[in-house]
């Protein structure tokens, strides 16, 4: 991992970033100037003050969106503050103009307070067509997109919730038909219930997969537990299995899917060899997965995901927030909801066209898998 | 210019709006992601979290400006909003980055109150290496300039009043040099004292010219008038006149230069007359002047200066900022000052080998305008 901190340390210092910003119009001249500049520009000023929706037509609004973040929960590493946030925010910005023709651009705030950061949202909003929330730490992740998503009038999504619920439920469905099971029958437990779990536990439930057990660092989430926030008390309210007690291994017994988006290392052999047959185990952490791919096989596992690249099925937002925000750009859909997110897992399930134990889910470099979700969520306009 | 108009509205809609993002590195396939973004990356935010300096050196930050406005007081068309000043805000993006090398990000905020505006450019400056303030209205704008600079440790500047005060003064050490009048003799009168007439002022009397008489819309700015602004009382104490008294043709009988940054037509063939021998006229309101260079002329006037460009000697602020940007971020200056202004000043006057009364100052297309300004701000490293 070194070798590659170094290299990449190097390609951004050799380039001073990885962004800029360019005119799609000529400057070359007077007659240039006079139409992208003054005097010419008082006219499409003057036409935006007549109408406020022509903003989105005539300038950098209608194809931008703001990647938010405080620098609070930046990858795996945690609070390193809004300066160290930038090179994320840069990479998430190219990808979603290579993937998605989006323009974005990185505001990392240098606040950690909720209604800071709402503010702060609220005032700038005017330039952007949408809001990419990320790298946000849970629980403030939670109000800050709802109270986004209620005071503004542009599409707001906390990628870190879901474009990680999204993915996931997208291979969960390939996996499913592989193994032969109903989203009605499968039990799957949830390991993690930060901003990616309760998200991903949301929208499980939304698609109908309810025989669903959480666990957090104290164990299965039941209604014996005093003190749970009010995301877990609503999951918990939309499973059908609650009356579970115990830790990690009593809640995996005999399940179908294990979801880790939780810590390294958490789920043993053993725990694999407990669950029910042809094991579905999308272990998420990373770089570190909850367990290597190597043992989690050695066990039976019959399916396995992680996030990582240098393995099969890599369960990598980038598959989903590059198309869903053009799609909702182009067509100017308000917001973002489930039902969104679930048509969007579906038509990526359908790029696999036949999915194995090796590929439940498309590369983000597969052909087809812009159009798919460009064209899901456009079909919801 | 209805014409004009409707020509630079159908530019903005072909091609929905002026800027784009674009990614500085390649994106083609994992290896490069793995540099760019997840895992490599983690080394770079890593760092920067160990020290901060390293953001000016591996991010966006290192050469990119934010363009902040409120819309109050977009061009010369008044207060309308922030969704009507992205056009102009595009606009300057597009010069910074023809005209010099600097990436500059429109951010447009849906306030208009001093606390909140200083208060969303701290929280969003993470991300920027300087600050380009445009279109407030006086005299909030003063307010926001003084405590951004004190505040941020990122070079602040207020377009609108340094641009114009900066191009003023050259095109000012030229006009003096072909009427053959000394700094310490001229006598200047300054009509209009908004942002850009305050500024002009200011660094006038930091140059040495000191024999100045400003003027607002009620008269003469003398001790006898109650009301004056902390601004316009400090302009008075750095004028060796104020003891005149009466309106702006009593002001302008027998002044060697009159400097108009006010409003269309205040500026009388009458008054001209009564101005001392080659009178230097700078009709700056745009884009109708205090008085046409056509009745300037034909009054008299010695040299003529206007803020279009359909005239000899425009006064235009596209001259300064994108070369003085560059040159503040490259080399890591932490603040604008006066000196720096008149530094560039005198350097963009010396751009015009042999100053004639139809040229006093350089068009921004000039070869060696961009250089000019950038060696002399460089040189106060």
């Amino acid at each position: 991992m070194n070798n590659l901190y170094e290299q990449s340390i190097e390609l951004h210092r050799k380039n001073g970033g990885k962004l800029e910003l360019k005119s799609k119009v000529p400057l070359l001249n007077k007659e240039d100037l006079s139409l992208a500049y003054t005097p010419g520009v008082a006219g499409v000023c003057l036409a935006i003050a007549d109408d406020k929706e022509l903003a989105s037509v005539y300038t950098l609004k209608k194809n931008t969106v703001a990647i938010v973040s405080d620098g609070t929960a930046i990858l795996g590493l945690g609070d390193l503050g809004p300066l160290a946030a930038i090179p994320v925010m840069e990479g998430k910005a190219a990808i979603f103009k290579e993937f998605g023709g989006v323009d974005a651009f990185p505001i990392c705030l240098d606040t950690k307070d909720t209604e800071e950061i709402i503010r702060a949202v609220k005032l700038i909003a005017p330039v952007f067509g949408g809001i990419n929330l990320e790298d946000i730490s849970a629980p403030r992740c939670f109000e800050i997109e709802e109270r986004l998503r209620k005071e503004l009038n542009i599409p707001v999504m906390h990628d870190d919730q879901w474009g990680a619920a999204t993915v996931t439920l997208s291979a969960l469905i390939n996996a499913l038909k592989i193994i032969g099971i109903n989203k009605s029958e499968a039990v799957v437990v949830l390991s993690g219930v930060g901003a990616a779990g309760v998200a991903t536990g949301r929208l499980l439930h939304t698609y109908g997969i309810t025989n669903t057990i959480f666990c957090d660092s104290k164990g299965i989430i039941n209604s014996k537990r005093d003190n749970l926030n009010k995301e877990k008390i609503e999951l918990l309210k939309g499973s059908t299995i609650s009356e579970k007690d115990g830790d990690l291994a009593v809640a995996v017994k005999n399940a179908n899917i294990f979801i880790g988006l939780s810590k390294p290392n958490v789920l043993t052999v053993e725990m694999v060899k407990s669950m029910a047959s042809k094991p579905v185990i999308f272990a998420l952490a990373n770089p570190s997965p909850e367990i290597t791919p190597e043992l989690a096989h050695e066990a039976g596992a019959y399916v396995v995901a992680t996030g990582r690249s240098d393995y099969p099925n890599q369960i990598n937002n980038s598959l989903v927030f590059p198309g869903a925000f053009k799609a909702m750009l182009d067509n100017k859909i308000p917001q973002f909801e489930n039902k969104i997110f679930i048509t969007i897992a579906e038509a990526l399930a359908q790029v696999v066209e036949n999915p194995t134990p090796e590929r439940i889910i498309p590369s983000m470099f597969d052909a087809g898998v812009k159009d798919a979700v460009y064209n899901a969520v456009s079909s919801l306009k």
